[in-house]
């Protein structure tokens, strides 16, 4: 299929090179074309516009937020240079009020849309392990299944509402933000009465929380390791908002996300913006004062 | 090995009866003594008095909570009736506070205290496929052994003070708590913009959160199916409860456990006590009016 | 003074007829410009755009908040048609990141630009009882004074940046809603047990929260009397909304905002949205299914 | 009237100091004697032991907390060698659960239970302008009206049953927390925009909320003076617990109480439990960094 992708981070050049290699003819096109070369060498066209990129069938885009979002797809021209029929499949994680005005601003150009957002990090782009879900018009999800199946292990369909997708995206990293903020707690506790984190942590998701997640977040939380960061303070943040944005507007209220929106702010305070965000782990030590006390490890442990 | 086991509810009737299982002689005593008879049947002895059941090398008890624990091993005169050098394995999900207390009376007498609590309802008692959390004496911890094996799959030793194991256990039930609570919110956020919460959760239990924790109970709020209760509202209010007083003691702030503190409340005042805890899903619905709006339901799902 | 008045709602009609009163030549613009006529027979002249209402020294106005203060301010133009030096006075409750934004775009054009939001309600309004915060330059401020004092028993200079005055303004709001939540929380407590809201309330107010705000929020409350509104719940969702943006902007963890806000989002959940933002002792005596209660009120009270 | 005081603290004796001014025949207690001796100057007669103190016709008490009361009154044998009829006046705050008890344990023996807990500090209580809160049986009550006249300029009767007094204290003190919080957090978001504490709660506590609890707190937050305490971190701790305990007894959540819990916990564990309460100022302050900031205070305010 003749495709485009726009936006070429760490997520959006592994997906594209999967397209590249699962036969698509891809065109990309990236703000700092820089990034555009190692998928040239893969076979990509490189386009030298948005626009020039938007010329097939499908154009598929990964852009890191609601502003890039509206600056690149809505603010630029770039869907009144596409072609009728085309199907849009926006892979970024937005708001569910911006999912709904593209919804109105494709349709208002005989464009479809299909918000197709992603569970999973650059490595699972990579590996194409990725879980996609997949929200727009039957016949647009039917045409571009092939493309999601190249770049990921399984796509999710969740109906004709392109902001369906969107919330479930957000719902999953809220519920991703509350299981680290849980296991925060949780090892300031045991680490209170001398039980190291990684000792509590081996016990959980070893048993209870034998999940990706928690096994994931759990190693950096056991490891004190919050750099490099997977996933930003400064993002988990963000997605915590929408989250909220969400639930505004739907009238949901949200305790946990109040309480995450609290510490990831105490953590953007203390200036951490740019670690892991299981660097909520960090704000609930602080706050016990955890760091400066003489805490019994007990060596029986073993 | 010569066993006592007080306390036959659902839990600590199937771990008696795979110690009976093991080849171990054991002395069973319930305050309702037709619980001691299935055992009896089994082969188990059955003891008058708690004292009789005490008589062995080890004594195993699973009660209810700190009063019943309280009430049967500390007033009760039990401790001062057993002999110097037996090992008391509690299996209960107490207080820290308590297992402390319980350290130093043991201590007094020349008894060893070993805190054992599981994770596992009774299905996984039954098959032995407990969790079981081990701490006291590296001797004492070695003589149980072979019981903590009959009865559970794993024995996670916890180190040498019994209060460890309990916190961990505290701590634990804590993260399924706040998972369920994540869940909760997570569910009616997505169902006030359509999405099933059958749907939602098959995405995210079989992704990022493939763990029986949120597996099992992911099922219970798909169905809204609260009762029977596996474990009740009132029990998941003591135990977050737990959590509080234990970070209180060591002053440890919990926001997500205040959090969860005031949701089971709510469920109290609504006569929800008997339910089973996932019904945090019914007050986070309840709360966003969720069951008296008119939610487009998207047929488009499949 | 020649000075214009622009929004003439409750609060902005009777600042403006305290300007007339006060012997200032004043020119009145709203949108439905029947809201003028009162004001014409008192002696104002009616302006047929806001343009012309800004011909004068000064331009006041009192819209109704940020998308109100956009539109009217700045997408019209009308700043443009203003001539240099002009000082504009806005009144409204507006967040701070807009107030900012207003200082560049006047400073750009020449004008003087003034924050001058009001602590008080149409009636202190009408008896010219308001106290007004004000923040902008010193000459500015030095200007506009006896505009102010005609207006309001107090004016409180806050400095040079305009933002400062919006930012006491909101941090002020924030302040009443949470006094509101603390008497809706302590009144569902003692009502619990058996003592009316007005006997709760009369003892508090009379005593240690002998002030304005305690006493008319606490006499709505203790009379469950939430309609009709003098500040509806919907403001009082947006307020908190203020508050916690200036948080967020600042990097400030507002955790009682973060109550607030949700509280809030659950009275709106109810279709509450127009009772005033008192109701919050709605909400908390929901949460403890209060009125289905059968609670003892004491008669041995007198 | 023949009376005796127990519990000498500034607070007891200089409510004793005013019986004994006001004529009436006092018998004196405190744990440590030397506290007796000034009121011994004034004319008290010193008793020997608590038993001797409760001879007269009505016995007062104020003792610091739950322990306190549980061990001087309840597990000293005083009610067993109290005269039927006596009246005692429990001034104490204490939890409601201890009142219920307390009021059974007097009922048993033929005695008077009136609870009357006290709002003001010590230079009120020398002064005798404390607001008392009084419930117990109309016939008791009316026969310690004098005797509560003498001590504070207000009697508040809360109805028959004790622990009425009780809980609108603990909901008062409640109120006061929130109002501390409230102001701590708003003075934090206006810092952080230049605006210093003392200029932002001037407009407060001057306007909306002119009363003596946001004035007297608002002073020592202004001045950031938490030191010398005169209501400590530790007993506000222990008093949202009381409230936190009645709203669990009466199936009451408390959101606001949650967030005060985790705040003052925060607190201690800082070390910051001899600080006046006030000093949640402090956590707020710490928890957004303001201390570590470069705010730019804005001299152009006066």
């Amino acid at each position: 299929m003749k495709v485009g992708f726009i936006g070429l981070g760490a997520m959006g050049s592994a997906m594209a090179s999967n397209l590249i290699a699962a036969g698509h003819a891809v065109s990309v096109w990236n703000r700092s074309p820089a990034a555009c070369e190692p998928l040239g060498s893969l076979g990509a066209r490189i386009a030298s516009t948005p626009q020039r990129a938007a010329q097939g069938e499908v154009l598929c885009s990964m852009l890191a937020n609601d502003q890039a979002v509206r600056e690149v797809i809505l603010q630029s021209g770039l869907l009144d240079a596409m072609d009728r029929g085309t199907v849009h499949v926006n892979h970024a994680t937005i708001s569910v009020a911006l999912a709904q005005e593209l919804t109105v601003e494709h349709a208002r150009r005989g464009l479809d849309y299909v918000a197709a957002p992603v569970f999973g990090r650059p490595d699972m782009a990579a590996a194409a392990t990725l879980n996609i879900l997949a929200a727009g018009k039957p016949a647009a999800l039917e045409k571009v299944r092939p493309l999601l199946q190249a770049m990921g292990s399984r796509v999710w369909p969740m109906g004709g509402a392109p902001e369906r997708a969107s919330v479930v995206k957000i719902a999953g990293n809220f519920m991703l933000a509350a299981a680290i903020e849980s296991m925060a707690e949780a090892t300031v506790l045991t680490r209170a009465y001398g039980i190291s984190a990684a000792d509590f942590l081996e016990v959980m998701t070893s048993t209870l929380f034998a999940s990706p997640a928690y096994q994931g977040y759990g190693k950096l939380i056991a490891e004190q390791r919050f750099k490099p960061a997977g996933f930003t303070v400064a993002l988990g943040f963000k997605d915590v908002g929408l989250a909220q944005a969400a639930g505004e507007a739907a009238q949901v209220p949200l305790p946990f996300a109040s309480v995450l929106r609290d510490n990831f702010l105490e953590a953007l305070a203390g200036g951490e913006e740019d670690l892991d965000w299981s660097a909520l782990a960090k704000v609930a030590a602080r706050r016990a004062r955890l760091d400066e006390r003489d805490v019994p490890e007990d060596s029986a442990r073993a």
